[in-house]
């Protein structure tokens, strides 16, 4: 394997650019104490965007939008037919969420482009870096909406608003009006996208750069607990059917469980807790409890489930309480392919890292794209872990690690045309 | 003990009547799927005091008011220095509650009136009916509040509003104009009050007339826990410090710690969850907990909540959270001298009844009155233990006996102006 190219190309990022732009992009939406507030379709995203395109533009990269307002900027000014090796990740946040979260990804793609052409390389693939929209579910209840749409996963239909008022997706892309439009038979051979790992792993291992494995899927479930809403000052302990005394034993139990599966990669949380009628003198008569349960061994996460509902059933029984476990949601663990980890891998190693292959807990929009093409995806560490936080944060050195290495792993890849598996 | 008098007066109460009334103020403020609701200075529990005050005047009664509202129907025309023997309850009722909590103690006082003349008793002292106000808090923080206010325990000042936007006490007031005013030397030598019990107690002894020996005092707690919000998909569980799995081992150690003080009498729940932020994604990083701590052994509750307390802080220490116990309120339980209990035990037996003598774990305004006047209450059985719900229900025959009993009661201690407490 010549990694030749990929270290010439990793010599040309500049760090200091790089951190400028990163600054750049927080201080549109910041917010005092440090967060960012970059909601998809809001001011300050439109604000981003347009900053990014002209980065896209000063790169050399001609700027196109599809229907939904993902923002492709292309190496070849869009020539009908030419298939694209693609990079890219997302400018929205969360509310009050960190600096480094999606918006890496994105300075980290448009300096891979000039970096490559600042070594002198032209690729043969055209390089398109792509803005995914709406990939936190902050508009919707479906996150990764921009990389779902444009995978033909999922239609506009599809979306379901969240908020209140509901957002109006129709009447805000109208509002957009026409933009210059991505070409239709345009197609993809392979997608990186480079991201903050959300986890401690990297930390921990003292490792600056992760290669994903795999991205973990989600399994959401609602637990509805029923007891009896009864007097809190005149019902007997012994003559009790408390429902949030039942939903703790579950919270328990869904920790307990999780942890048996924790070798093979499991994990699952109680996220959220409505407990009813909520006032100071009544027991409460009914919880909903939400549990978020993640994994790439479909197995582990099956098991999981079971033992989730089995423990449900026991706790209904011995307190004499109604639970209910409805499955929301199941979807199907993300495995990359071997190919691609190897290959990211001895380019990271090449350019001078010793990377980390680890899954990835969380969900991200270049996952969307592996049933089509060839995907790989970057980590770097994430300080404490903290993510969706305004304590978000990478440390530059490690910035700079990551791009170097989505900068050397894309040009390896745009000139090899290699296929890591049977899409093509 | 003569109990002639009690059991003729008793024999008057007209059943039929009783029930009719009960179903005309139920609907007053009658909702669709059988609950009532007529919150304290709404149109609903104006026409219900108004319907009142038309049966106490065809009783024979003066209708009055006091600045705060309560309203008083007296034998006497209210004459300056005569000292009244009480009876009453309140006709406000909690959003969508019961039909009689609170209604049933006010139309089985204005009944007992009734009963006495019918036969043909004219008691020595005067006798006087009252209609506390504001006894559920829906208005205001603290309930009660026209019984603590005529009983000088608080002043206007210190009802805080809780509503968005704030109920406004004096235009309130201001809007009611003038009403003839309770004469502000009449004295009260005793207060008795029927309620529904609110719990499970008379119905499972096969009991239906209840005599309280205390009312309990509640503590409330707030429990406040601060872990971190970190992904709930990239975070190992090894590495989390979860603040809603530390918040269910505190509501279970509530739980057991409770029941360990079952056999004094003493009860605790953890009544509201708040869990933070509350998204699927996230890991609950912040979760504060209400508790409501009732008894009528101040040692117990002491106890009870030194033992919360060490429980929260051994969870704090073993989770690596913080976990933080405020206390809010603290009240002081009230005991009724033991002599007026053994005289409504008498008189309940006398008129035929096998009274249970049982602590009160709600709260209830002639409480209010204990530590000035002899006070003595009545319970009525709650079908399953249910209130402030729908479903309240007492059966006519229990209806009848409770207020068979008030009666007996009242005439009782109307005739003998005996003091059960050195209030005098």
């Amino acid at each position: 394997m010549d990694t030749t190219l990929s270290r010439a190309v990793a010599d040309r990022v500049d760090a200091r650019r790089v951190q400028a732009r990163l600054d750049a992009l927080s201080a549109i939406g910041g917010q005092a104490g440090g967060g960012v507030t970059r909601i998809a379709f809001s001011e300050e995203e439109r604000v981003a965007t347009e900053l990014v395109a002209s980065w896209m533009r000063e790169a050399g990269l001609t700027v196109a939008f599809d229907a939904f307002g993902n923002m492709f900027g292309s190496s070849d000014g869009n020539e009908p037919g030419a298939a694209a090796s693609m990079v890219g990740s997302h400018l929205d946040t969360v509310p009050n969420g960190g600096r480094f979260d999606g918006a890496l990804g994105v300075v980290a793609a448009v300096e891979s482009v000039v970096a490559m052409r600042d070594a002198g390389y032209a690729s043969p693939q055209p390089l398109e870096v792509v803005v995914w929209r709406c990939e936190e579910p902050v508009r919707f209840s479906q996150g990764k909406a921009g990389s779902l749409l444009f995978s033909g996963q999922l239609t506009p239909a599809d979306l379901r608003p969240i908020e209140n008022p509901p957002f109006d997706l129709s009447a805000a892309l109208a509002r957009e009006g026409a933009r210059p439009r991505r070409a239709a038979d345009r197609t993809v051979t392979s997608c990186l996208e480079l991201h903050i790992e959300q986890g401690r792993r990297l930390e921990r291992a003292g490792r600056q750069i992760g290669v994903v494995t795999a991205v973990a899927a989600p399994i959401r479930l609602r637990i509805t607990i029923q007891g009896s809403a009864d007097h809190s000052g005149a019902t007997p302990m012994a003559e009790r059917r408390d429902a949030l005394c039942a939903a703790a034993e579950i919270v328990l139990a869904v920790e307990r469980c999780a942890r048996r599966e924790s070798a093979r990669g499991s994990v699952a949380t109680v996220t959220t807790v409505q407990c009813l009628p909520g006032t100071m003198n009544v027991i409460p008569g009914s919880v909903t409890l939400m549990v978020d349960i993640r994994g790439i061994d479909g197995t582990s996460m099956d098991r999981l489930v079971k033992r989730i509902i089995a423990q449900g059933d026991q706790v209904g029984e011995t307190r004499g309480v109604m639970v209910q476990v409805d499955l929301l949601s199941q979807g199907t663990p993300t495995v990359f392919a071997p190919g691609m980890v190897e290959t990211l891998t001895q380019i990271v190693q090449a350019i001078g890292y010793a990377p980390m292959l680890l899954p990835s807990g969380a969900g991200h929009d270049a996952q969307c794209l592996a049933h089509l093409v060839d995907v790989g995806m970057l980590f770097v560490p994430s300080v404490d872990g903290i993510s969706h936080s305004p304590d978000e944060l990478t440390r530059p050195d490690d910035v700079v690690a990551g791009v170097r290495a989505l900068a050397a792993s894309w040009a390896y890849l745009s000139a090899g045309r290699r296929a890591f598996s049977d899409h093509r």
